[in-house]
């Protein structure tokens, strides 16, 4: 039995409720879902895109047996399914290599406690997806930026300097399709030269792959975990290309890291959701989610073309964005002088439009350029996107006029 | 930007992989689950007593909405049913207060990460649920522990102790009704003590109440939450009264912690399921809980009574137990040279039946008396259930014989 220090004291201690920073998705979130607000701020599938009926079909036939509501071990016949949709990926795997999470949020916070101890080093990008922050909170880890481009991706010059100067990162996260939020793909050279520096630096890579099953221009790049199966913690998830709110999602992983991942998956909350899981294996084992995948890649790909239109119709020159080859993002820098957070309080109340402004993105706390935003194009139909991006460019316009900036700005 | 400290090493480091220790429940998760075993281990509703039918009508209900299939905000509807629940238990709160969870398991990682910072104190029962084990591990945290006893819950004396000791514990977590494992529920007069504790020494406790609901000798015990909401976080769930696989749960705790709650359960998975939450809406709108309710307990006081039955039939007198007034377990105790273990492995390999063994339920590594088994009540009825304690007792009185014990054994 352990043991009391004794400290001797009869004061009652204060209570220990940790105080946790604000997450600036979390606090926008209530504010950008008003239905009154046209938002390009989350990365929202459509929802009028949703295989309603299939998925209907397919909870009936799960509920056609009461095991379906009870506990149980995660499917085997959900994980073949996985490792099928991973081989159109060009990535072989094997099921026991197929872990299931809640959704990828889930699988970043796993694999974050897998491979990060308390206090120790990571590699992270200047701007990443706002998850990956909250993920490494509680760990208290020491931060080492390296930046990341719009045009370019993760710069790996940096990520090799860092290496070289003696950095014992725990791993490095990266989007390498459809960059969050930057909407970048890696470049198939980058992705070999990557994986080479995990391998000559033992530098483990959380591959999150969620946007990868969303590329628009010809044949998608095969991701890291094609070219290596040690080093490459892989990401996938059903969220973006058939229903969020199964939160249903899988880490391709070493084999060896099972027992260990069951284990954090059980500290915190036991399984995955049996009725999820057979709802979404009866609606894979009804064959439609090929012709789904096909027909959202058709419609996204319409949407991001006429979001690029509307861009370049309503957004004044100094904007500048790039044509993304994949996922659910354009990234918009305005110019350097404009603070995005107030523009995003002033876009809300003006105009009723909302995206995810930049500093969102950046490691809590330290300083970072305020000037770009993230835009989604998947979730509302090209009429209203080109309506949202005119009232949008309406709002800079005003924003950016000094006559009318004292009189408009709202904080 | 974070600088790297320049270790000046090329030498890759090791992959930091964290080795975690086994759980005994999962581990024994895929053998107690072999469908040719009969189990009393898990913790297990009763699969032919779901309401099957109102859940795929529940389903197909909210699967009328697309919306179901969105990311989204936690349902208010869904928390004023809690409301209503919780009032049935004599607790007032606000839906303020009531926060949604993937189950239980999920409730109890989150108060942990929410009330224990790395490394720091907390009291724990000799004998507890092991999940609690499972989500303070990765805190390290300095365990001090406290007696309970399968007559009188726990040791309230030894609480005061530590606690007038100096112990600067961040909670004590507790199951009051149908305490997991040893069945006992806590006295109305020692709740009020304990609440006193709580005041007096600003100790919050984590009160797991999944089990309050399941009350079979008259009136309920209110939770200690209806005696205190400032010192006292609730559990509850509808795991053991509708369904686990849907995986929803709450939290009752201060206004004050919505915030904090949220933004870690945003870190570890983003958000409850929306099909699960609204599914539980759909059939908590239908009004079928109580009517529900009201027929678990009945059935689920037959099986107790028949488990009773059953030991006082076939179990050998030196074995002793109580009768839990509420929940889902029996405790056994048995001679204290048997180590339950190995009578596990005995068990299940030659009369292919199965029970949780007392050291589940240890603090891990810590010394424990071996000699107690924890029994699930609800799973089987009762003929199967009088079938396999016939067939343990049988099982306990070859592992006792020393004429057969050396040959058969299993390791």
């Amino acid at each position: 039995m352990a043991t009391s220090p004794g400290f001797g004291r009869l004061v009652p201690p204060e209570r220990q409720t940790k105080t946790v920073p604000p997450s600036g998705l979390r606090e926008l979130l209530p504010q950008v879902l008003r239905p009154e607000i046209l938002s390009f701020a989350l990365g929202l599938p459509a929802t009028e895109l949703f295989p309603l009926a299939e998925c209907r079909d397919a909870a009936v036939r799960a509920l056609a047996d009461p095991k379906t509501l009870q506990y149980n071990v995660p499917s085997a016949a959900l994980k073949r399914h996985i490792q099928t949709l991973m081989a159109s990926r060009g990535v072989a795997c094997s099921t026991e290599q197929i872990f299931l999470t809640a959704g990828a949020q889930q699988a970043i916070h796993l694999l974050v406690h897998l491979l990060l101890s308390y206090g120790r080093q990571v590699l992270v990008e200047e701007l990443t997806y706002e998850g990956l922050h909250l993920a490494l909170q509680s760990l208290e880890p020491e931060i080492l930026t390296v930046p990341t481009t719009p045009t370019d991706g993760i710069d790996l010059d940096a990520v090799e300097e860092r290496l070289r100067g003696g950095a014992r990162s725990a791993f490095l996260y990266t989007v390498p399709d459809g960059h969050n939020p930057l909407g970048v793909s890696l470049r198939p050279e980058d992705r070999i030269r990557l994986v080479e520096l995990a391998r000559r630096f033992h530098l483990p890579v959380i591959e999150d792959d969620v946007y990868g099953f969303l590329g628009y221009d010809g044949a998608a790049c095969p991701p890291l975990c094609a070219l290596d199966q040690e080093w490459v913690y892989y990401i996938g998830s059903f969220s973006k290309i058939f229903a969020p709110s199964l939160r249903v999602g899988w880490i391709v992983a070493p084999a060896s890291c099972s027992t260990a991942l069951s284990h954090l998956k059980h500290a915190g909350d036991l399984d995955i959701s049996t009725f999820s899981q057979l709802t979404a294996l009866s609606y894979l084992d009804s064959g439609h989610l090929a012709g789904h995948l096909a027909s959202l890649r058709t419609e996204y790909d319409r949407r991001r073309r006429a979001m690029l239109v509307a861009l370049e119709a309503h957004f004044p020159p100094v904007a500048r964005w790039h044509a993304p080859s994949c996922g659910m993002f354009i990234w918009v820098e305005l110019p350097p002088e404009i603070d995005t957070c107030e523009l995003l309080r002033f876009a809300i109340h003006s105009e009723q439009v909302a995206f995810m402004p930049g500093p969102i993105f950046a490691i809590p706390g330290q300083a970072c350029s305020r000037n770009g935003i993230r835009l989604n194009f998947t979730h509302w139909p090209p009429d209203r996107m080109e309506e949202g991006i005119a009232r949008l460019a309406d709002c800079l316009r005003r924003f950016c006029d000094p006559a009318l900036n004292q009189k408009l700005r709202v904080h």
